[in-house]
Order: C-alpha cells, then structure tokens, then sequence
C-alpha cells in the first residue's frame, strides 16, 4: 500500500459518514491522521470548516487511581443523558502500551455495543512528538463528527501525560488513597493543571487524608488566590458503584460555565491552537533539514565538528542561516 | 542567580582546571551544558578545540539485568588497566528518577574516592530532547578532560534509551535469564543497534536459553549477514563476581579495531555530529518561533483555527514562510 493507494482515500464521503455517525468511518479517518498518510492534511482542511460543539474532558492520574473506572461510569451517566460519546485512551510514555491498553479496552467493553460511544486507543509508537500532532486532530475527527464530549484518558501523570491531557477544555486529576500520587502529581505540575480533583475509592481509608492534602496544598495558594479565578473542586467518587458521578458531572459542568463566562474556554483553545500550529512548524521545519541531511554541506559540517575545527552551536546557526 | 550570574563563569580556567583532572570542575562543566545556561555555548566553543581520545560505550537493556553491576565490574577492570573512567548514568523516560539513579550512585560507591573515575547522573528534568542535547555535550567535557573510557548507562530499553546509547562508539545490550528482555529488546530496535550482547547472571537457569535465542535471532540475518560486517559476539557474565569481564573487555577491544579498521568509526562520529546538529537547529528555530508566539500573527493564526476559517497545517506552513 504506497503512496498511490493513499491518495485513493475519498476524504470528502468519508467526513460525510462520518458525521452521520458511522464508526467505521471515525475510525478510518482517526487512521488517516495517525498514520501521517498523505491524506493527513486533506482530511484536517475538511475537518477545519466544521468546528463542532465537543466539550474535551482530560482525565490523568498515577496507574491503580481508577482512571478507566471512572472514565466508564462518566460514559455511562453521559449516555443515560443521551449524549454521544467520544474516548481516546493515550499512553505516551512507552512503545511497549499494548498490554496496559487492551486492559482499558477490556473494561471499557460495557460498551461495546453502544452506537452513540466510540473508543479508540493511541499509543506513541515510538515516535516522540507523534501524539503531540496526532491527538488535537483525532479530538477534531470526534468534533466534527458530532459528539458531544470527548473523554481523553491518559496513563501515568510524567509531562507527557500532563501535556495530552492539557489538550483537554477542563482536567480531571484522579487520586485515590494509599499510592502516595499526590507526591508524584505534585512533581509533574499535574496539580497546577488540573481543574477538578477526583478523590476515587473514596470508601477507603485515607481517603479523607487525600482531601485534607489537597485543602492543604491548595491553601498555600497560587494561581488559585486571585479573586474570580476558578478554585478546582475535590469530588469523592467510588467510580466502581457509580459513586459521586453526579457531583462529578456536575462539577465540570460548572467549570465549563465558568469558562465561557469569563472567556477562558476560547482563551484555552486559542492557546491550544496556537501550540499546535507551532508544533506542525517544527515538523516542517524538520522535514526540510531531512531533505539536507546527507547532502554535502551536513557532511562537510559534522566533519568539522569531528576534527574539532568548529563547534556542534556555531554549525547549527550556519544550518539554519542556510534554511 | 540571573543572567548576570551566570555571566561571571570563566570558562577558559574551568576548561584548564578539568584538563588537569579536577573533577569539581569537570563537574561544574557538565552542570554548566545540563542548564541551558549563557555559558553553554562558551563551554561548546572551547571544548571543540579539544577533542580528546575517549572511547565511548553505551550500555543498555531492562531493569533487573545487571547493568549497574556490569558496569561497576568494567569500571573495576578499566581502573586496573590504570584508564581513568567517566560514567554517565542516563534515564531519559522519567521526570522521577530520583530513586533509580541515586541507587545506581550508591552501588557505584566503590568508586566513590577513586580520583579516576567521574560518576555522574542525568535525568530528563521533563524537558523533551533536553537530554539528547545534553549527553553529547557531557561526552564531550569527559572526552576533552582527557577520560580514556566513558561509559553510558542507561535506565530502560525504551526508544529514548536507545537512542541515548546509540551516541556511544560501541553500544551493549545487556540482558539476563528469566526476566524476558529478548522480546523486549527486539520491540525497542535495540537488538539492532547492539555491537555487543552480555547475558549476565550466566551462572542462572535459562542463561544458555538466552544465548540460543540470540544465536537464533542473529541467524535470521540482518545487517550482520554481509561478509566483512560485525557480527555482534555474545559474552557470558557473572558480574557481580566479576566473570566474564575480561573477555567483555576483549570483545569491546575487538569491535574498536574493527571499526578502526574499515571507517565505521570515522562514519559513526559524523553521523552523530551530523544529528547533533540537526537537533541543536532545531532548537533554534523553536527559539525563533517562541519568540513569535504570542505575537499578533501567530494569536490571529490561532483565531482562524479556532473559528474554523482555516486548519492548522497551512497555517503552519504559513508560519515558516514567515520565518
């Protein structure tokens, strides 16, 4: 399958079925921008006129909180409220993901036969900076194809994971008793992020502590001191019992008022847009120096830089000079 | 401590200081090229005057193989050969690798009041590529305070790892019985890229085991199936009894001379270079275009993404026009 298969792909019917929900056609257009394929940038032009009205919900949290528990029974009160339903489960930090997510995908089975719930897994494959272009356009697929909250699910809370759940309109931190994640949530800046704190497995001993550290750490101030600025939430859940799901709905319904009032949800997504636009730049831009890698003048200069004639910064600038 | 602070770094004496096998110095250096730091070019311009004879070994494979105690051995074994030795212990995929790292450094406390040896860890901080441009830089500050050997651990078997070994001379794959790293490997592209295999704890079940899938691995063909092309050899190693050292020692000999012998090793520090280079313009041009976000062009940019009026890829490509 080359280039010349690739460029049989019909965006334009595709994007059509897929906004009268047909899942295989979300899943194929999902492919075509994961792939790289050459298809890629037709797809995100078809995509850009049709902004829809997709709340994106991250949700991240060390392994064993009971994010996909809670991202399940989230889908359940969803559904029960009529509204389609978008997951994308994103592991980032390891080639090696398979096993972790065909376990998500095994839980999530619940609702594998509903029409209105669509679950896709990504995983980075290697490629650093690959999700970093790949999710906002898999999010753009969901939207157009008109699902009305999309639930980005994340494993681990390293910077990776922030920064994918950061793609989200509103963050969910879950936490639980007993693994000591608000310690590792606090190294990866996850806390600062984060817009609603889910304590889940509530029921459990310590659960009260957790609330109690991030009253704590919350009253040590920060970005959440200022008058009128949003003061993240704590909800209790025990997602296994669909527990606290109703404060939790309600909680980020709150937070997206509050963000439309004050224009945060379009300041995020500016910002958000902003970065992305970046992003695909330095692809660009990498893909150029690809083409004057091997070329004679990279050759000349890295044989310099072996023999000590000049320094890896100085032909970095002259390579860019030469852009 | 500003910009003027940092301003006030010699570093013509510090680059003499090292030479003279001051390891505070070499130290400060290192921390000087790990921060990004006014200096960092300075440190880079006169350290490339100097390029030394280091022979550079990278050491990978999974957690629980014996990579610390294999390199704590081929430290003992180099000291004995009265080589001083530089050690840079590398976890590129954690932003907590605090504990691994610090109980590396702790086993490797034989060493600790060796004069010839320099141990130093490196962790990724959360800044993506931060480490890929940092360990050639560190390499480069041992290499120029005249390290005869300097060896590369890594944390993991994760593409980041790889990669990180692979700006070694020679790269070792270390594994062990009963832990199922040939697999592993094999998913990460590190079989690959390997000039050496050790199966450590040789004396264990399973250790011929590991050795036959190898041979059968390597029987499979590749690149190693051209005549006149390294055939990477597969040592046995017990070395927390220090086994099986000397002929690892023989074998790292070997691959130099060979790829003394037909160029590799010419072609190998180019192509390194070459990526470095490569990678360091690329910083620049995120520089450049942090240096944009947030202006006018690129918030309006992000507006017609929003808005739906265009898509990201052509306003990225308008973005390097701009450039």
């Amino acid at each position: 399958m080359g280039r010349a298969a690739s460029r049989t792909v019909d965006v334009a019917p595709l994007v059509g079925r897929a906004r009268a929900a047909d899942a295989r056609a979300v899943a194929r257009l999902i492919s075509l921008v994961e792939s790289d394929s050459p298809a890629l940038r037709e797809v995100a032009r078809a995509l850009a006129v049709l902004p829809g009205r997709a709340r994106v919900i991250g949700l991240t949290g060390a392994p064993g909180v009971g994010k996909s528990t809670t991202t399940s029974a989230l889908v359940r009160a969803l559904r029960s409220d009529a509204q389609r339903v978008g997951v994308l489960a994103v592991d980032p930090s390891s080639p090696f993901s398979g096993g972790a997510l065909l376990g998500d995908r095994v839980r999530m089975q619940d609702h594998a036969t509903d029409q209105g719930v669509f679950i896709r897994s990504m995983a980075s494959r290697g490629q650093l900076g690959g999700l970093a272009a790949a999710v906002p356009q898999a999010l753009r697929v969901l939207d157009a194809a008109g699902f009305d909250t999309v639930l980005i699910e994340t494993v681990g809370v390293g910077q990776a994971e922030v920064e994918i759940a950061s793609l989200a309109d509103t963050t969910v931190l879950v936490l639980a008793p007993g693994l000591g994640d608000g310690i590792q949530a606090a190294k990866a800046g996850i806390l600062e992020v984060a817009d609603v704190y889910v304590v889940n497995k509530a029921d459990r001993d310590g659960a009260d502590q957790v609330v109690r550290d991030l009253r704590y750490m919350q009253s040590l101030g920060g970005r959440h001191s200022d008058a009128g600025a949003w003061r993240p939430p704590i909800v209790r859940t025990v997602a296994s019992r669909d527990e606290g799901v109703v404060d939790l709905l309600a909680a980020l319904a709150k937070h997206e008022d509050w963000m439309r009032g004050c224009g945060e949800l379009q300041r995020r997504r500016r910002a958000r847009a902003a970065a992305e636009i970046e992003s695909l730049a330095l692809g660009e831009v990498r893909l150029r120096f690809a083409a004057v890698h091997g070329s004679a003048a990279l050759t000349a200069a890295a044989d310099r830089v072996v023999n000590g004639a000049t320094d890896p910064y100085t032909a970095a600038e002259e390579l860019v000079a030469a852009l």
